[in-house]
């Protein structure tokens, strides 16, 4: 199978929007969030910045969709689009996406109200007709996102099968008083010489004490004989976001109460895995990995969800945590990430990602 | 001077942001606005995916201001900012951060339309009460980032330094049929092993027809004996971006036009340059270079902006093109960047960072 995802896979993808926008009465949905513009037609996955947006597209129930972006990348939107159907805006994005809508499009037109600003909304309202209504639409992609199709659970797999590798890689790299900065460097270093783009998050490496803190940041604290290490990370490969974690321990001496927390980590991880299938609901999933840790008194400890969604995007939904009742479906990929913190000397935490199949589950 | 930004100097930031808001009668101002949050607290410079924010800030004309974010940024956030005023969300930001105004403050408050989503906007309208109204107020941290402190320039200059460093060193990468992949890797790895955090932005490597693109992504184009490449990149060193371009030539029989339109560029880049200095108007700048090209006749294949405003971000007020106006300050730090491009054969882009000083400027 390619690397690349077809210009037909992309065109299969609109269409399954289309029928979505059908049900929902929309005659064109604007599609500003940079991730879902990727997965509909593989143009910039990643805004570059906060207030500087790539483009957007513009789906119509005609199936005449626009590409709107501006001069930088014109080249990069002809491999992808019919040139008739690129737009290119200059330096009023908002006024000009405006006009051309109002030539252009009638009827109901929905928007992603989580991603638009405040100001491009207005400024695009100011440009329509009575014959013309702006209306919320968010969650539409990712309602399609959320089941991998073969193509992207191939991706998937290549992603988390070099984060095996790295994982494997990691205890040489933990070795003679390295910092956090320096094992997560090398890291990096590895994904990236075996074809990764980069990282898919900010690499989360923490010793001693640090592992207590779920999201630690490298720091110059440095492994000494016989401490635990925290290493979550993940890369992106053709695309493709990969999340592990692993909780190391340098030296042979574990303690006491790295081996109970990391035996107990362990137990909810696979009890929680063993359950996955279509039909489940997610906060059963949580409940199963919490119901470990109450067996061991020790549910105080687990500060935070079980697990997310991941794709094209580190965290998708559905978000795996005491309050959701998403249903697993078959082509559903997630994390299952339980973990146990003690803030006198680190924590536990273990990470695998799981795809959904038709009869139960696959670890990746 | 210290690496890092103290406490003191977010204070004065904020304390100059305070009195800009009263003269625009703001009670509070909410910013969330990454890199404008950061410039006022230190807290977490990038949101890590599109509809993923690490928190914002509100800040009062009171001077008790708040940081919320959620709890896996607890502990950063406690190393910068007192306990009392940090609230931590759960699943409903908007809602929660609606109830915590609607508690404490009343007025006129202020928020960043550019960068606030039209669903996190009604969320958060629907708890204000009669007393209070919520107003667009942009821009306003961007006036005051766009004059670099002493800090800021310190840091900057550092950046742009290593940047200097590294295109001394290009040559050498750019040897033995190396592809543009391999050139962006081994700049980036060159950036990191110096104690760079990452790049500031994409780098573009573009060899041979490729560099008559001027936002060319790497591919497996690989340098010939005698081929130009342009090198536009920049790395991003204690939080400070740089930004750079060469245009190389490997082998030693340039061909006339390569040498022809590299002395306009550098022609056009130091007339553009030498006349920076405070009250310009940048579309002056602009126009300076424009005349370069004009009395060669090539104007027509200078096709981007002359430069930009680089600081936190690499792209930042002022633009410098033909339409806009601001007026250069001491303190301001730019790109000069005109470039031509030739889709026959490739293209020549000169990029340096330059301050402007009480008197005039300084390359950096």
């Amino acid at each position: 199978m390619n690397n690349t995802i077809t210009a037909e896979i992309y065109e299969t993808r609109r269409e399954k929007l289309r029928k979505k926008m059908h049900s929902k009465g929309l005659d064109a949905l604007i599609i500003n969030y940079d991730a879902n513009r990727f997965y509909l037609s593989g143009f910039e996955l990643k805004d570059s910045q906060k207030n500087e947006s790539s483009g957007l597209l513009i789906i119509t129930s005609s199936g005449k969709d626009w590409l709107c972006t501006d001069s930088r990348f014109y080249e990069a939107a002809k491999r992808l689009w019919d040139e008739k159907y690129i737009f290119i805006y200059k330096t009023n994005p908002a006024e000009q996406i405006g006009e051309l809508i109002k030539n252009n499009i009638t009827g109901k037109i929905g928007f992603e109200a989580n991603t638009t600003s405040v100001n491009f909304y207005h400024k695009l309202l100011s440009f329509f007709n009575t014959n013309q209504t702006l209306v919320p639409s968010d969650g539409l992609v990712e309602e399609l996102r959320i089941i991998k199709d073969n193509h992207e659970i191939e991706l998937l797999s290549r992603a988390c099968k070099l984060n095996h590798e790295l994982m494997n890689a990691v205890p040489q790299m933990l070795k003679n008083g390295a910092s956090e900065i320096q094992i997560a460097w090398d890291i990096e270093q590895f994904f990236r010489n075996k074809g990764a783009s980069g990282l898919s998050f900010e690499s989360i490496v923490a010793i001693g004490k640090n592992a207590a803190l779920p999201h630690a940041i490298p720091s110059n604290e440095k492994t000494i004989d016989n401490c635990p290490v925290l290493v979550d990370v993940g890369c992106r490969l053709n695309d493709y976001c990969s999340d592990q974690t692993r909780t190391f321990w340098v030296g042979d001496k574990p303690t006491k109460s790295f081996k109970e927390t990391f035996s107990q980590v362990q137990e909810a991880q696979m009890a929680a895995i063993e359950i996955l299938r279509p039909g489940l609901s997610v906060n059963e999933a949580y409940s199963t990995a919490l119901n470990i840790f109450k067996k061991y008194k020790v549910e105080q400890y687990f500060t935070h969800g079980l697990g997310h969604g991941i794709g094209l995007e580190t965290h998708e939904t559905p978000s795996l945590n005491a309050t959701r009742t998403t249903i697993l479906e078959a082509g559903m990929v997630i994390t299952v990430e339980p973990g146990l913190y003690y803030s006198d000397w680190g924590g536990v935490r273990l990470e695998f990602m799981v795809l959904i199949t038709e009869n139960g589950y696959k670890i990746l």
